[in-house]
């Protein structure tokens, strides 16, 4: 086993119908300057639901649930049941006012701990370059 | 202070002059099932070096070192300091050999340890929707 790193959440989810939120720490709005300079960020979060041995030692699913797919490991997939449960997402940065942003296309569940935010810098490798499975 | 979260490294980079490679760990072996399907993957990593508490507790930096860049919140930017040191690089992934991905791309210093690998799929919103920081 090697030596396990800690995580401290820096915020968290607040979802409604409309948009959702994200709440940070107090501690962390220094963190902040320079954000609203950007259209879009990166939000990595816990899926904290999956926070259990099943959910951590769970190595291959059929992605999207469907068992028309081939089974596949988690790290060829994004499954919220993964080792470590980190979720990644691109969204778009409506408004930064204190310590609340507003985002579109956060698909965390209300409540998930946000554990960083990283400012979106496009740079995709052009498309005849990109290879992928075929259940994708 | 929040509850910590627990990470377990599930493999290690090892930097070489031409490529570098990723070991993963035997336990992790069957969510390997289906990556060589992608031509890139998102690696997150550690920033191991600065696992300390000066490393941690910095909110701040002048991007890219330059003092001439505004000073920005971490969270603006993907400086390796930063509350949670989770490190978030695309590569191209050139084979994957049982437990062993050798990959092009990966800015990891050698050593560092590898947290999670999801495959990319593209899907970058248009240019003229993505606004950016001037320093960027």
């Amino acid at each position: 086993m090697r030596d396990a790193l800690m995580l401290r959440p820096v915020g968290r989810v607040h979802r409604s119908d409309t948009a959702s939120r994200i709440e940070i720490d107090a501690a962390y709005a220094d963190a902040l300057l320079g954000l609203a300079d950007y259209s879009h960020i990166m939000v990595l979060y816990w899926f904290h639901h999956n926070d259990t041995p099943e959910g951590r030692s769970t190595l291959q699913v059929y992605p999207r649930g469907d068992r028309g797919n081939p089974l596949t490991g988690v790290f060829a997939t994004h499954a919220p049941v993964r080792p470590n449960l980190v979720a990644l997402t691109r969204c778009q940065l409506l408004a930064v006012d204190g310590l609340t942003l507003t985002v579109a296309g956060l698909d965390a569940l209300d409540g998930s701990p946000v554990l960083d935010i990283k400012g979106f810098i496009p740079g995709e490798p052009d498309p005849d370059q990109v290879r992928l499975p075929r259940w994708v």
